[in-house]
Order: C-alpha cells, then structure tokens, then sequence
C-alpha cells in the first residue's frame, strides 16, 4: 500500500437524463480508492453502516483496495440522492442523509500512518487536519474541499491548508477561496496559504494545474455519451493521485520539471472521463488498464500540434 | 492578396468592469481582417458612413489591409454598444443601429474574385451565398453565422453551407444548428450539411477542431488580465483562416494529418487571446509576429505531456 484515501463512502441515488438508479454505490472516497487502485495499493478511511452490502465490500477488496481503515458503526450508510440537468452542468440534491457519517472521527490504523501519499476527501477540515497529524512522514499529502468550508469554516480550512502540499477543488472554489475570479492571480493567491500544486477542476472543460514552474492545462475528454457525471471529479483526483503514488512520487521528484504531474493530470483526466460512461462506479467494474493507457494516447492524439 | 473578408466594419461602444470606451473601431470585419493581416494580405469587403473616421482607414491601411471593398455609403457607420458582466462571461445589448449595414449589398472587386481564401463574417446567409458566388476557383471558403440566422432563416442557411469548406461557430450555435447537446454527434450532423471542418469556438475554454480525420482541442489562453472580450472570435478566425492562407494551404493540404489545421487553431487562439487584452481592437496596434510567436510556444509549454 502507498496511498490512504479519506473521505465518504456512501449510497447515491441519482437520475440523469439518460436514466435512473435509486441506490448504488457512490462516495468520493469510494470514487477516488477505486480510481487510484488502477495505479497503486490504496487503503481506505471511512465509516459505513450495517446496511453496508456485501458485494460492496466485495468490489472494493476486489480492487485490492485495503479495508482496515473501513469503520462499520451501527446505523445506516450515508445516502445521497440527487437529480442532473438535462446538460447534466447542474444537479439538484433532493436528498442528504448523513447517517453515520454525522459522526466520523477518521482513525487511521498503525499500518496506514507509514504510507507515502495522502488524499483527504471533502470533510471538515478539522477533520483533515487530525488525519494529516496521524501521517508519520508522508512525501505528499493533500486534498479537495467544497464551498460550504470555505465559506462557513475559513479559519479552520485556512490552518488545514498549511500542511498541504496539493489542493485539487474546482474553479468556482478555487475563486472563492482566494477571493479573485481570475484563475493565474486566484493560484498565486492559493500557493500563499501553502499548497505549492493547485489542480483546479472545470468539469467538462477539464482541469489546470497550476505550479510556481508553471501551469499545465488538460482538456475534458469528448465522450459520445455521459451517463452519470457523479464522482467524475473524485475519480480524477484518484487518477492523479494514484498515479504519483504509483511512480513513488513527491513533488520534489514530480515537478523537476512538472513532466510527472502532467502526466498525472491525464491520467485524473482519463479516470473522470471513464467514471461517466456508466452510472455510478460501473465503468471501473470491467476497466483494464489497456483501455486506460489507450485512452492516455487518445489525449496525446487530440491535443499535440 | 490571398483572402477576401466579408463582414461589419463599425463602431462600439463597450463597457467591461476595466473600463469604459464610447466609440471606437470594431466590427466583425475589422477584428477578422485585422488579425489575418500578421500572416497573409486580405482585402475586406464591407460598408462604412460618411463618419468613418480617416485614422481607421489609416490604421486599415497601415497593417495592409485592401481597402478596394470597403464601401462608402451615405448615412452613419453601424453601431453597437454593450456592457459586459462581472465574469465577462455574458454580455447585454445596450444598442444596435444598422445605418448603412442595413442595406449592405457585398460587391467584390473584380481582384477579389480570384483570391484563393474567403471567410464570411456572419452576416445574411443569402448574402453570404451571393458573395461566395462571385468568387472563382476559391480554395477555402466558409464563415460564421449566429442563432439569429440559424433560427429564422435555416433552410436559408443550409443551401449556403452546402458550399463551404469549414463553418466557425461557438458551441450553443453548433448545439442550435445539430439539434443535439453532445459536441462530437454535432459535428458529425454538421459535416452532413456540408463543411467537412468544423471549428466550436468555445469562449475562455479554448476551442475545438472537429474534421473527418479526428479533432483536435486548443486551450483558452489564461490570460492576467481581460480588459474587453469584445471581437476575440473574430481575431481567432482571422488568426486561423490567415495562417492558412498565408500558408497557401487548402483543407486538402492542410488536412492530409490534419498538423497546419491544428497550427491555424493555436495561431488563431493567440490572436484571439491578444485581442482582450486591451480595448478594441488596440491591442494589435503595438502586436508584433515575435510576441505572436512567443505566445504560440506558450501554447506548446502548457499543453505537452
């Protein structure tokens, strides 16, 4: 194992005008552990409840994924339920049961504190930043946070921050963290708090990453048909992060000159562009990385001039 | 001479939230023109009042613009005048007087039909065709057009594509015209109606080349600071269609792998990133071939991988 994801584990129901399923396996945790398990070993740190299903246990340790870190606490799973646009750019949440997430206090087992890369999925930033303590020398460690945090929790979000040495949030975030619309001004303002990589999310535009050596811009990929977009950026995250924690990355070693971070945000790239061929985490269900490393070339093909 | 604009020459008045101009030069035209004269020689095919100020013929003129078809017509030049939103995303019409484009009639100069490059701004679709028309043995003809047209005057609209090589629209017209949201089946709908190259303008996220062979996507340039968006899509079709003419490329020498498409793209993506940053069309009073050059590298830093 190299990689510990934090983070929801969860139930989705979700409808997209290409159709509807009312519970299925969902979480950014969920979507980042089994995009990263393409890469490297990953092990989890989440709660579910005692409705969690045994084929659900069962993908995940399928996919390698570690499930030490994987707290069952009596009550019922998080379960989220939303509905897309028909250009599925928006969503409406028509249901947010935290279950027994209301109460999740990560606990990283002995096994997990020694790891390499950390990924902290979208929880309280309090919550993160007891996680990031738990690491014993971990070379890189970052994560994702939502508009709620930086809004309603700055101070704490801000304290969280200085230890990371990544942020991955989408552009609105991004703009709202450093208080300036402009993305170039917004990721000088963000590499201040302490992140020295910023990977700023556009959703089907793709995704910038910013770096004091430059910035690296990465198309969305042109998919024939979106089924379900849900997870499209946590899977990204996993991509990413899976493949420096693969290569036994740090910064250091992947930004010399940012060839193995732009690298990585294809891989991200090619990850979120899969998760939205099926509902749910589907598509990782039959996914071979020959189907990836062919979908990585895609993008050479369409973007080299 | 190698390419023939058609379009507005006018004057506008913009208001963004850097600033605030009155009158100054604008225009499909002019922007399209203007941008292609940094690669090739053009000769513009437009209507002007009696107002028309003599330092933009000079500045016209000066960056060796032909100016052998820019009529002078009794009356005011067009005008248009809007303000622009906090994100510069939308934009709302403040006014639209016509003037003398009301009764525009393109004539070509008899030199001007044999040039081998046309692009048509978006103007009348049966005016488009009459002017396509005229022209003897083009190599490369095609244009834009807007939702107005597409709209209300579609079957106007399809018999004059069907004699273009390439349409250049942005992606809610190219959605309008396919009568479908996915860009890549757009695309295929589109080529049935004739172009064989479809270029999706797509605002701050760059833009997309869709051809037979493949497409291609170019980044929106990051740019510090926009000061008017006004006339980037135009600067990008001039940027485009003027380094293929200036190559004295046709699509079948252009596209055989597709490589000068690609090139045209970024070429048309740097003009189209000069063009905002300054108010109308200054930015290419002081633009010189080495800082398009430069940023055209620029575009090669932040994109491989």
């Amino acid at each position: 194992m190299s990689l510990v994801v934090v983070g929801s584990v969860a139930y989705d129901g979700v409808e997209t005008p290409q159709g509807r399923v009312e519970r299925m396996l969902g979480g950014s945790c969920t979507y980042a552990a089994v995009a990263a398990s393409f890469f490297t070993k990953v092990g989890i740190v989440a709660v579910v409840g005692d409705d969690f299903a045994a084929e659900d246990f069962e993908f995940l340790s399928g996919r390698g994924v570690d499930l030490e870190g994987l707290e069952r606490a009596p009550g019922k799973t998080f379960f989220w339920a939303g509905v897309y646009s028909e250009d599925m750019n928006d969503r409406t949440t028509l249901r947010t049961d935290l279950n027994v997430f209301a109460d999740f206090q990560p606990r990283l087992p002995a096994a997990y504190r020694r790891q390499s890369h950390l990924m902290l999925g979208n929880i309280q930033p309090a919550l993160q930043r007891q996680v990031r303590a738990q690491m014993e020398g971990c070379r890189l460690a970052g994560g994702d946070t939502m508009n709620y945090w930086i809004a309603n929790t700055r101070e704490e979000l801000l304290e969280t921050l200085k230890e990371w040495d990544f942020l991955l949030i989408n552009d609105s975030e991004a703009r709202q963290l450093a208080g300036c619309h402009n993305l170039r001004r917004a990721a000088q303002r963000i590499f201040e708090l302490g992140p020295k990589t910023l990977v700023v999310k556009r959703g089907e535009h793709g995704a910038i990453l910013f770096h004091p050596r430059g910035h690296f811009m990465a198309p969305g990929y042109l998919l024939e048909d979106v089924f379900d977009p849900t997870g499209a950026g946590d899977s990204f995250a996993g991509g990413f992060l899976g493949y420096l924690a693969g290569c036994g990355l740090d910064l250091e070693g992947a930004g010399a000159e940012t060839g193995e971070l732009r690298r990585a945000m294809i891989y991200g790239s090619v990850m979120g562009s899969f998760c939205c061929e099926r509902f749910g985490v589907d598509r990782f269900r039959t996914l071979t990385r020959a189907e990836i490393d062919g979908r990585y070339q895609e993008f050479k093909t369409f973007t080299e001039f």
